[in-house]
């Protein structure tokens, strides 16, 4: 069966339609489908051209296009809810509840979002990011004393990517500990966290899926070797779980995952606007 | 006024609704919020807990509730809507459509997504954050000859977080060059980047914001002075147009946005799933 065609439209980057319409889509597993996202359609001439784009490709692979749009202007919407496509319209199917709950007609023009490049927001964003970048792996006690959260983990336990999503989500200022071997071994706090007890958070990984990411790092060796990882995976369990230290597991979570639930466990504070 | 309590629940990260519930909520901006994000919300004890949580902050705002909803399990979804609330469930407003469409019953199972831990996706785009890491800002020949793409700006220009983003939400392994005085002086294509001209895609900047990022981040000083910003951000400029290098002016734009706009500009193709 040829694929069907899905679009996602919209006046912006995109972001939401494509989050949206990818977490309804994996309720149809067996429904293969060719998505595109396009972004920044914001005329009238930039939609026509999209409209003769999809017409095409309808020719093609003879199935029905599925469309989701995200578009404020009323007159572009009408030019594509006028097609033979099926349109999910986003902002058709929530601003009629929404309009009548708040009384208050919603507004036509395209009202930037927190974190563009003008607003302290932004600021913020990037000073978190940069604090992330910056304190990885090599951190001074300075830095713990800024952070907001201290994530402690073994080499490869997901620590810096779930910084850096912290910081570009939430605008957290998060740092890391990287467990060394001599920590492991005592499974005490290490020292330089000692001041810093509330801020800690653990990261565990099992050791197979610790071993097959360091294999596909560094190939096989002592570091990835399953004396080493059974080693540190449970070490680490041990340090977290004899010092009260709040922990999660990474083995099959992604990086939002861990960092949404880190966020929901803790007494963290956004420091940008969701 | 108080302010209208606003809730994202979902059985995941929350990310979908949130970023569908901002989108729609910027169009009123008379109307004065509390968001609270409650995710991993998979079982009817939470639930129950969580609509206990949220009749109490009703009875304090006397505000009636918004509730966005994103949760596949149709008992816990009920349980939200016989509640008091203005819900919108973002499954119900659109599955109905899409199955109809696909002729196909959507899955109850809660399908894991692209780039959880266990996906061949999450070592991509954990590669790719690796990458924009490893490669920042000081780079070897052997990272420009594996970038996709190679940010070109000068320093401040957002070609870090430009970077992440691109690893995080594409999979894409992007690199920076920073221009330097030389660069900029003689405005002709860096002797390094000659061979990667095809992949070059500059940022530019103006000089007010370049200055104020510089300050935020130095202070004042030569760096940050405006002789200095206005110099670099003009010659950034005329080295991007002399050797035909697209480029993207970043002085108002969110780090989604400048990403967005690189990804439909170029030929650049996903390595993950959208």
């Amino acid at each position: 069966m040829s694929s069907r065609p899905v679009f996602y439209i919209s006046d912006q980057t995109g972001i939401t339609v494509e989050t949206l319409g990818n977490s309804l889509l994996r309720l149809y597993p067996s429904v293969k489908t060719n998505i595109i996202t396009l972004p920044f359609i914001d005329s009238i001439s930039k939609v026509n051209k999209v409209i003769d784009d999809i017409n095409d490709l309808q020719k093609k692979s003879g199935n029905r296009p599925v469309v989701f749009v995200s578009i404020i202007n009323p007159k572009i919407r009408e030019i594509i809810s006028s097609q033979n496509f099926l349109v999910l319209d986003l902002f058709d199917l929530f601003l009629a509840p929404l309009t009548a709950e708040f009384n208050v007609k919603p507004s036509n023009e395209n009202i930037k979002s927190h974190t563009d490049a003008d607003s302290k927001e932004y600021e913020v964003r990037m000073d978190a990011t940069n604090f992330a970048l910056s304190s990885d792996d090599g951190v001074a006690m300075a830095d713990y004393d800024k952070s907001d959260i201290i994530l402690v983990g073994v080499s490869r336990s997901g620590k810096t990517p779930t910084c850096l999503f912290l910081a570009l989500r939430y605008g957290i200022f998060a740092s890391n500990y990287p467990l060394t071997e001599e920590d492991l071994e005592e499974s005490k706090l290490p020292k330089a966290l000692a001041p810093f007890r509330s801020k800690l958070y653990g990261l565990s990984i099992s050791p197979e899926r610790l071993r097959n990411i360091r294999i596909a790092r560094r190939g096989e060796g002592k570091y990835s070797s399953q004396q080493q990882v059974n080693f540190e995976s449970r070490a680490a369990l041990t340090l977290f779980q004899k010092n009260h230290i709040p922990y999660s597991d990474t083995t099959h979570q992604s990086i939002e995952e861990v960092a949404s639930r880190i966020f929901s466990e803790t007494k963290l504070v956004r420091r940008i606007s969701p």
